[in-house]
């Protein structure tokens, strides 16, 4: 297809056209995902999560020059960046977003960004992000990062389509971790405060710490991605960084994007990599599996008789339990 | 049955006990919120979100005390509280935030508190709150608080629950509202600004109150929850208000209490709780339907014709669509 070769040949245009008919779920765009999926595998994929206000991006960018211009004789990776960015529709904020992220780091063909908006989607954001860096990987990026605005269930689940997990804090007041409170400590694979040169840094980064000492204790192995499928132990071998950075001015950015590479090699060598792979690919399917069946059943049941046992729940004559069992009992 | 006569005549073991059913989705569980469906529909579902630090839980605890002791004449309402709260497990924060919070409110045989965990319950934490809420709701609290930490999609789809949702705000840096970077404005039945006598109190209420504009010069009408099968201009005679309070001392809460009191009011006069009834029915019905057929095609398909499309996946062979395809077209 004229399209797919396009993308392979590394024109931006051609690549953001088609995001767009994978985002939008449409024919092209799954026939596109079908002819690109085998050469997906190869990209390294970096989640990076927090609370709103800890300089997530700011930090993305710098760690997308840092992979662009390696101080340690590496070769320059191709990055992209996906931007998760559950913005008001109202406020352009997506669109503003990608300005001024442009605005850093444009004029270099080796980066390429992608802002997402949530609205629309309910639910199915995991899934329409995961097309997105499949593209991506498909189309030669090597290094993947995939920042979510927020911190929630949802967050999670697109952290867990990460390789390497970033969780970002910032000081705050006290010892207050705003991670902690959205439980989304415990998918970190590298914990970061940002902002370290502001009051509070320390005592940010030693609640960090005693958080981690307090994992270790309670569960008698280190703090880690809950991954029921994933064998016990996988990480035993990972001792989760707390690293400070300061987004602003690129401080410990380059050290951060050793850790990054590090986990890499960690993963690679314990076999974790291609656990991950799998389970990544599995929650995707089974995704794909449960809303295709849901689709198929609405086309096959009569519009009247779901109106009908929506009308009898409405009305408390049958719990929703109840009204599953009559439309699918019948 | 024996636990639901107990639930009914108001004993609080038997309704914890009974919760923790329903939360695990047991046969027990299962029955029970059978038979006690048919007696919901009662009770007022108020949503409360937010980034987290802004002071959700103490002012969710003020507004409990104030339905509890209304102060201009009517009736003390019986009230619940749940608390999503996702809090990492190796912290114990939902026993302990259980804990501050009846310090606060005990004794009061009106207040019931019940915190959920997200952790192990991907996806599934909105169905578990809805089933733990038409039991409180069944069990006579007129009053229910579903308090959501943090600030992403899962939230929002927990909000909609709610017949009012509130969306609490702090002063932060600037006009920086945090709420519209999580994309949760939007929800907003009413907006609170909390922590009012911090500096920048005023900052953050204008900025609200710019957004609200800008939402209806762009939209022609009211910003609203986003809700397509609704009527359009469902809310036309609802002003979103911007509250302020301090939830510390208690200073605007009895006011809010009051605004919530309106807006239930304003939807029940306008046909609208009647509508976000039905929607709510209708989600959780979809929900329900979405989760039991795929558990049925699961149990229906051979576990080796599973893991052999798996492989053929994670090899590349074939891609998350064909895999779909491959199973359920064979």
């Amino acid at each position: 297809m004229e399209n797919i070769d396009a993308v392979l040949a590394g024109e931006r245009l051609a690549l953001a056209r088609m995001l767009t008919e994978v985002e939008n779920d449409t024919p092209q765009g799954r026939a596109a995902l079908n002819a690109l999926f085998p050469r997906t595998g190869r990209a390294h994929l970096v989640g990076v999560t927090g609370a709103p206000g800890t300089g997530k991006s700011s930090l993305v960018n710098r760690l997308a020059h840092a992979f662009r211009h390696p101080q340690d004789g590496s070769e320059p990776a191709r990055v992209a960046v996906v931007a998760v960015d559950p913005t008001s529709p109202f406020t352009g904020g997506a669109l503003l977003g990608d300005r001024v992220r442009m605005r850093d780091l444009s004029g270099d063909p080796g980066i390429f960004i992608r802002s997402m908006a949530s609205r629309g989607a309910l639910g199915g954001l995991a899934m329409r992000t995961a097309a997105v860096v499949q593209v991506l990987d498909a189309a030669g990026y090597e290094m993947i990062f995939i920042e979510t605005v927020g911190a929630g269930q949802s967050e999670v689940d697109i952290a867990r389509l990460a390789h390497t997990t970033l969780v970002v804090e910032s000081p705050g007041a006290g010892d207050d971790i705003q991670a902690s409170k959205a439980g989304i400590l415990e998918i970190a694979d590298i914990l970061v405060v940002n902002k370290a040169d502001r009051p509070g840094a320390d005592t940010t980064e030693r609640a960090l710490q005693a958080m981690l000492g307090q994992a270790q204790a309670v569960s008698g192995k280190h703090l880690r991605k809950s991954t029921p499928d994933a064998a016990e132990g996988e990480t035993a071998g990972w001792q989760i960084p707390v690293m400070r950075t300061i987004a602003v001015n690129g401080e410990g950015t380059p050290e951060l994007a050793a850790a990054i590479r590090s986990h890499r090699d960690y993963l690679k060598e314990s076999g974790t990599w291609q656990q991950r792979d799998e389970m990544r690919l599995k929650n995707e399917l089974d995704s794909l599996l449960q809303s295709t069946l849901f689709a198929r059943w609405q086309e096959s049941v009569p519009r009247e008789r779901y109106q009908q046992t929506l009308d009898l729940l409405a009305a408390r004559s049958i719990s929703p339990l109840q009204a599953v069992e009559r439309l699918l009992d019948n």
